[in-house]
Order: C-alpha cells, then structure tokens, then sequence
C-alpha cells in the first residue's frame, strides 16, 4: 500500500490527465491556491451541485433556492462580525522573510510536547506490559504531569491572549518558548499582526465616491439580508429553508492540499429558520438528514463521522462537522450549525430594519433561530475524486486505474464504441450516440483497439461501454460493460437507453433517503 | 397601451413581488447595479442556463465545458488587451461633482444636431408631399449638409483622439462645442482620464509579496488559457469548442437599466476553435445555430434581429449581435465574433509557451482562429421576463396579469390546489405533490378560493395548475389547467406526470431546433 503522500499525488496528477482540475492559468505558471476545473470536472462539479439542490430545494417543500450576488453591502460585514473577527493573527520572521500564523506556531510547539507524552506512554506500556494502566500512568508520572502542566498553560495563555486582541503577548509567548522559524531556524521575530482574510476592492470610478467592497467569504449572509423578501413573496411559513450555492473567497495564508483549501471555492448552503427553543431538535434531525445524503451515494459509511465542536464560533450554540476520511486523513466535509438569533440579530442592529416572522400559532412576532448546512462543493468533488480513484489488480496479473465515481455523478454516462472502424459499425455507433444524448452526456470512441478503449474509459470514470459490433448488423444486440465489475452482458439496442437511465437517473439515488 | 417606461417599471416591481429579482442588500438600502435573484428568479436563471449547457455542451459532440476560476494570473489581462484599452474617458464636473463618461456627453452633443436634421426633414417631407426625396433633400439642402458635416467631424475628430490618447484634445472638444452639465449646467470640467473597468484586489498577506489581481470581466480568457490542457487531455479534433457559463465584473460607470447592465453578471461563453481561413463560415453558422437557440424558445420572431459591427474590436474581424426587443428598444442580447487568433496569438507571446495545434490532415501546426458566442445570462433572463409578463382584458371585462415564461424555463412546472380544505382532498393533493415532485418542482397551495390560486399562479409564472376536487375521490381524475389559455381539462389522475412532463421537458423543446 502506498503512502498518504503518494496516494495523494496520485490523486493531483490523474485529476489534470483526464481533464478534472487544471492549475489555474497554468501557461502562466499558475496562481497558488486556485484551480480551474477542466472538461470532465465541470461535469462532475456541476452534478454534484445538481445532487444537492435536487435533494434540499427540489424534494423539499418548505426550502426555496436564491442565488444572490457575491458583492454585498459592506455593513454587511460588521454585522455577520466578519470585519472584526475573520483575522488570522500573523508574524513574519526576519531573517527567512516568511509568514507565519503566530496560533499555528504555537500549537505546533505544543504538538511537540504532547509526541514527548506519547513517547513516555510508549515507553512504559511496553515496560509494563499487561500491567501497564495508561490512566494512571498519565496521572501520576511526574514527567508525564509536568509536561501535560506546560502544555495546557500554553494553550490556556495562548486562547486569553487571543480572546483579549493581546497580541503583544501572543509574540512575548512564542519568544519565551523559543519558538524557531522552520526555515531558517532564526528567532528574529516580528510583531504580530492581525490579517483580516476578505478580499477587498472598490466600486464606482470617482476617487472621493469609492465604496470598499469586499468579496463574499460565505454565502450565507446573501440569505440573511434576503430572508424577508424570500419569506413574504414566498409566503413561507417556519419552519422553513433557503438554500443557495455560489462562489465565496478567502485570503488564505496557508491555503494548501490542492482544492481542498482554496482561495476562491464554492459552497452549498442552507439555513432553515425555525422557533426560538426548537433548535436542539433540528439541530439533530439536519444531521442525520446530511449524513443520509453522504451514504446515499455509497461511498462507504467507514470514510464518514462525526465530529462535535467543543469550541464554538462567536455565532452557534452548538455545531458539528461531518468529516470525510480524505488521503490526508479525516477533515471536515460539511458543518451543521446551531447560529442562533445572532445573524438576523445583527442585521436588524446594524439596518435598523425588522427581520422578524409574525408566527400566527403563536400570534406573536420573533427573529426567527437559525440552523445551518454548510458544505464546500470543491472538497465534496476532491472527496467523491479521492475515494474512487482506485488500482485494481486483475486476475491477469495487470493492473487496471479505474475511477469508480458514483454512475449519478459520473460526467459522461456512457461511451459508444465500434469494435472496428468499418463495416458500418461506426454508423451504427453513431446513430445510438444521437439517440442517447438526448439523455445524458456521451461519449463516442473509435480510436485504438477496444480493451484499451475500456481502460480508457476505466480511468475516466464512465460507468458504462456499450460496443457495436458484426452481431449488432445481425440482430440489433450490443454488449454493455459495467465499469466496476468489468462484466459485459448482450443486451437490445432497444434497451440500452432505460437500462443506463435507471443507473444514472438522480431520483433513483435520492430515493434511497426518503 | 402603457408607455415604454412604465412597462419597464411594472416589470421591477412585478419581478420583486413573485421573488425573482430583489435589489442586493435592500436591507442596507442596496447596492448600486447589483441585484439577487429570489426563489423563483433563481430557479428561471438555472434552467435558462441548463437549457444552453444542453444545447451548447452535451448536444454537441465536440463541444466540452470547463469551470476556470474568477480569479487568474494578472498577465492574462495584459494579454487580452484589457489592462491598456478597456478603459473609459471620465470626465468630472467641478460643480455637480458629477462623473461622466466623455464619449457619452459628446455623442449626446452629436445626437442633439442629427435631432435638428430629423426635424428638417420632417419639416420639408411635409411641405413637398409625395415629391419630398430625402435622399437629394439630404445632399442639397445647405442647412442641413452643414449640420450633417459639423457632425461628422465632431465625431471624427473624438475617434482620432480616444485612438491617439489625446485626452486633452478631446476634453477641448467638450469646451468648444460648449458642453455643459446636464446636472449643474455648468461648462466647468476637470480633465479627462482614461479609467480602468476591471476591478482589483490583493492575493496573499504579506504587504510586500501581495499580487494585485483583476476580477475577470469576461469568462473568454479563462477558456484560451486552458485551451491546450483540454485539447490534449480531451483529444479534442479541430474543430471543436469550449463552452463555459460564470461571473464576470465590470466597474461601468453609467450601469443601469435593471439587470440589463450590472456590475456583477453572469456570461454563458463558447469558444469554436476552428483552421484559419474558415473563420467566415463558421460565423455564419454559428449566428444561425444561435438564432434558432433563441426562437425554440417560440418568444415570437419579431422580437429578434441581427445588428452587424461595423466598427470592430481589436481582437475582431467580424462581429454580430442577436438583438431582443427589450422595454426600453432592440438591444444587445448575444454576440457573435470572430476572433481569428488574437487571444491565443497574445498568450503565446506574454507567456512564452506555445498554443498550437496540430493538424494531422494538413499535418502541421498552427495556432487556431475562435469563433466565439458570448451571451449575458441576466439580459437573457430579462428578455423572457420582460416578454413573458402580460395583461389581458378577459372576456368578463376583467384583467389577469400572467408571465408567460415558457413552460420549459418556468421555475414551478405545476402546482397543485385541492379545491376545497377539507373532505381528504388536501391529503390526495399532497400525494401527488409528493409524486411529482420527483421528476419537476411543484408547488402545493391550499389558501384562498380557487380562482385566486389560478391568478396567483398565472402572475407567478406556473405553466399547468393541477385542481384535485370531490369528482377525484370517485374516479381518480382532476383537471388541469392551461395557464396561457386557461383551458381546463379533465385527465386521469395517473397521465397527469406525463403529460406535464412532455411540455416541460427540455429535450422536446431543444428538438425543434436539430
């Protein structure tokens, strides 16, 4: 078995061979932390997209989609708490002129500490043996205490200073700990700098009349500030949800792991307003319900879990991700998100405007309690990517690369393909591709000979190959080869369409969650 | 009949109160030339651009989509000529602190004297009758050959000047024709400065290692970039195409009319990478394959026309625009351009790498001409809202409002009203609902008397209206209503899915066109 590291590569180098993600402005020799997704990855993106909205919008009732525009008003802004509070608190080292985030160095250094425990408990145990209770060892071996002491001091020091905006301690912090830059091993440090991560720019052309602008860092406050329009035109009634999906930008500093973490990436959200007091129960059923989406595409219920957040952002009084087990381990995939009155909160304080539901069973008016689904589509399509890119071995003792997307999500349904490129056999192939595309994106392949037509097809991700041959001008019959089990099966001509469609058809997937 | 502006008016207020279009951030008082789209604009605008990525990408064999990012390397934008000329002549007025564009108050200048030779002929036709021959009153009459020259040359001479960069020259042409400001109605005016429409930002922390970056204000260049990665990787054959749908920026200045000119919009684009020296029919067919894109949508032939350049841009040499008939007059709705190799030619160039293809039936290579389709998303979307919404005069005397979108761009294909809210018909109404839905949105209503849902549902733009009523309970049919001709049928409760779904469904509209 390969490493995480190589799997990983693996992954980065098939996704450009066959047209999935592309550097962005590679011929310029790119531009770090954006990718362009190529001919089959829009496809796939754009399927991924469509799965969601069908499942939250479409199946649905009570959720309508909006699609509103990634400038916004900047108060915006000061209302979600973005302008004072999306900072990463950063230090330059002198000598390497590299940044750092100043929290990152820190906790690294008290990584270290905690291998120096584990490193303890390893030994021990294997001293011990049976005997050997973790436990109490971790308890009472003075080392072990000392160094599990200084490591929570740090910590605890670190969350206070931070909490304060005393930055001058946060350095005063990584001085005293003599803390190195990785690269040049220096402790000539800088001050610490808050970095806000919103890209700015300007609207309007006159100097003096300018507006500072910034690009949406998520979607979900276009939402909040239409929450009344959507509401009153669409005469809803709470509970009920308004998604959208659309691009969002982050000044990343560390932005890293391919599309994983990106400075321009798309999101999938949906907030669903409810009654103040109920958002225990939703907060549970929306979990459940986002997990169920994942399984339906079955890609394994092992490579998915839970994980609570025990520190809560300013917003939420209770969150959750559900992780996804990528090649670099376990990362979150999507958040569910407990958020509260605070977003129409503030934006009632900052517009002076109501943003409240009158609740006829309850014959009063309240700002409606939030829960939240938040996922990132790019690390959706790196986690559907990821987990089907597969080296199978044959029982030939060859190896095959086959890309086992989900057949729903896959970008083309079906290539066609002529045994030979004569005998009318490519006419005939033709004539089924202007039949089938009127369905779903096909492909047509007549180049080389059709084993390496399959494997080609593998690696893209096709599901299914339906091959023309001299017993097709015979009796109307083709062969459909299944990409996964690699078994051929005759079939009519006549059927290849249903048989492909109830594969591929999303309503068939989503039923499953029903 | 109403007049033009206040159909356009009736337009934005009909388009906020059904949840299409909202102003951006309205709770802030919004944002200039920035608009959402509600639940049901947001649904119109997806499926207007499913309904081109159908036709455009999964129709076409050889036309693949990508999905490159807003942002892109800043000397893509070099390249393209967007740094150095897409720029407008801004000129300020000291007393209004008005900004205009300078070309714009000059060539108001020019229209006021052509107004003067309109009323001459008018004047003249009048007084000869059917002996009036415009063409010699044009070239004889003194009066108005001299206003036709004075003309020509104000003109002539703003050309000369915008092409030399001659901003001084043309701010004193705006002082000698004495221009003044239509605000102030002074003649005090700065200089003119050229003023870029791209907007920036900073990618990355660091203040000295930041770049500054362009927010894309065309989609076009993220193709050209990647158009050798998804050759090769696609095996794509030439000719062949890329299309591409997403947001571009452009800091206009004078932006309005509605969501006919924003700042932020959306672009669906295709570029035809085609052998140079074929250019000429490929414009041909393309300015018809689109021409028929747009009237399979049966919005009415008159609506459409083509408008030719005869002024071409820099990278052109050729260019059309689909013109619709909007409120406000026949405006640019798509363009067709022939490019020849100017984009590509240019990023060889500033990018040092070379972006040719081989031809393996001239075998040789060359850097391919485009043809390109480029068509604003939003003006198509205000071109079937503003076409569709109509008022007629009921034969009761009587009117309905109704938005005759077309049923295969409509955001809600069908809703169902039980007639009454009782008597178990809400409970049949909703099984249907959860049936339909499946295949196609649906909405449910329950409130209000019937004939009221049928208006709401006309104004709302839902093409079928299915009514669930006592005769139901007994033999399992309901009647379906027709929005744009109100007819009423009565049909198995079981034909009620096909039906709709044959008259909704895109591929039977995209086949009128093959």
């Amino acid at each position: 078995m390969a490493n995480q590291e190589d799997i990983f590569k693996k992954v980065i180098s098939h996704a450009k061979e066959y047209g999935y993600v592309f550097q962005s402005s590679e011929i310029y020799d790119g531009l770090s932390a954006v990718y362009d997704y190529g001919q089959n990855g829009a496809e796939l993106k754009k399927n991924i997209r469509e799965y969601w909205w069908k499942a939250m919008v479409q199946l649905n009732e009570n959720i309508v989609g909006i699609d509103a525009a990634i400038f916004m008003h900047p108060t915006t802004w000061k209302a979600s708490g973005h302008v004072d509070a999306f900072n990463d608190p950063l230090i330059d080292n002198k000598d390497s002129k590299k940044r750092y985030r100043a929290d990152v160095l820190i906790e690294d250094h008290v990584a270290k500490i905690e291998a120096k425990i584990d490193k303890e408990v390893a030994k021990a145990a294997k001293r011990f043996g049976d005997s050997f209770d973790k436990e109490q060892f971790l308890s009472t071996n003075q080392r072990v205490v000392d160094y599990q002491a200084k490591a929570d001091e740090i910590l605890k020091r670190m969350a206070k200073s931070l909490e304060n905006e005393d930055l001058a301690d946060v350095k005063a912090l990584i001085e005293e700990l003599e803390i190195v830059c990785p690269l040049s091993g220096s402790k000539n440090w800088t001050d610490v700098k808050q970095f806000n991560l919103m890209f700015g720019t300007k609207l309007g052309a006159s100097a003096d009349s300018a507006m500072d602008l910034y690009l949406r860092p998520e979607t979900a406050q276009g939402i909040f500030v239409n929450f009344l329009n959507v509401q009153k035109t669409g005469r809803m009634k709470i509970p009920f949800g308004i998604a959208q999906t659309g691009k969002a930008f982050r000044n990343e500093i560390v932005a890293r792991q391919f599309i994983f973490r990106m400075r321009e990436f798309e999101q999938m959200e949906m907030q669903y307003f409810i009654k103040p007091g109920t958002q225990k129960e939703w907060y549970e059923a929306w979990k459940e319900k986002r997990m169920k989406w994942h399984l339906s595409l079955g890609m394994g219920a092992d490579n998915y879990r839970f994980h609570d957040h025990e520190k809560l952002a300013h917003y939420a009084d209770a969150a959750a991700d559900i992780e996804f087990k990528f090649p670099f381990g376990f990362k979150e995939l999507e958040g569910i998100h407990s958020r509260t009155d605070f977003d129409l909160g503030n934006h009632e304080k900052y517009s002076g405007k109501k943003l409240q539901y009158f609740d006829p069973e309850e014959n009063k008016s309240y700002v409606p309690y939030v829960l939240e689904t938040s996922i990132g589509l790019d690390r959706m399509f790196l986690a559907v990517f990821s987990n089907s890119l597969q080296e199978e071995e044959l029982e030939n003792g060859s190896t095959r690369t086959v890309l086992k997307i989900p057949a729903v999500l896959a970008p083309n349904k079906v290539a066609v393909l002529p045994l030979l490129k004569r005998d009318g056999l490519p006419e005939v192939a033709q004539k089924l591709v202007d039949d089938l595309k009127w369905d779903f994106n096909v492909d047509y392949d007549e180049k080389d000979a059709v084993g390496r037509r399959y494997r080609r097809q593998d690696a893209a991700g096709t599901p299914f190959c339906v091959t023309v041959d001299h017993q097709t001008l015979e009796d109307d019959t083709v062969t459909i080869r299944h990409r996964d089990t690699m078994e051929q099966k005759r079939v009519k001509l006549s059927e290849v369409k249903d048989i492909i469609s109830k594969e591929v058809d999303m309503r068939y997937w989503l039923q499953k969650i029903q």
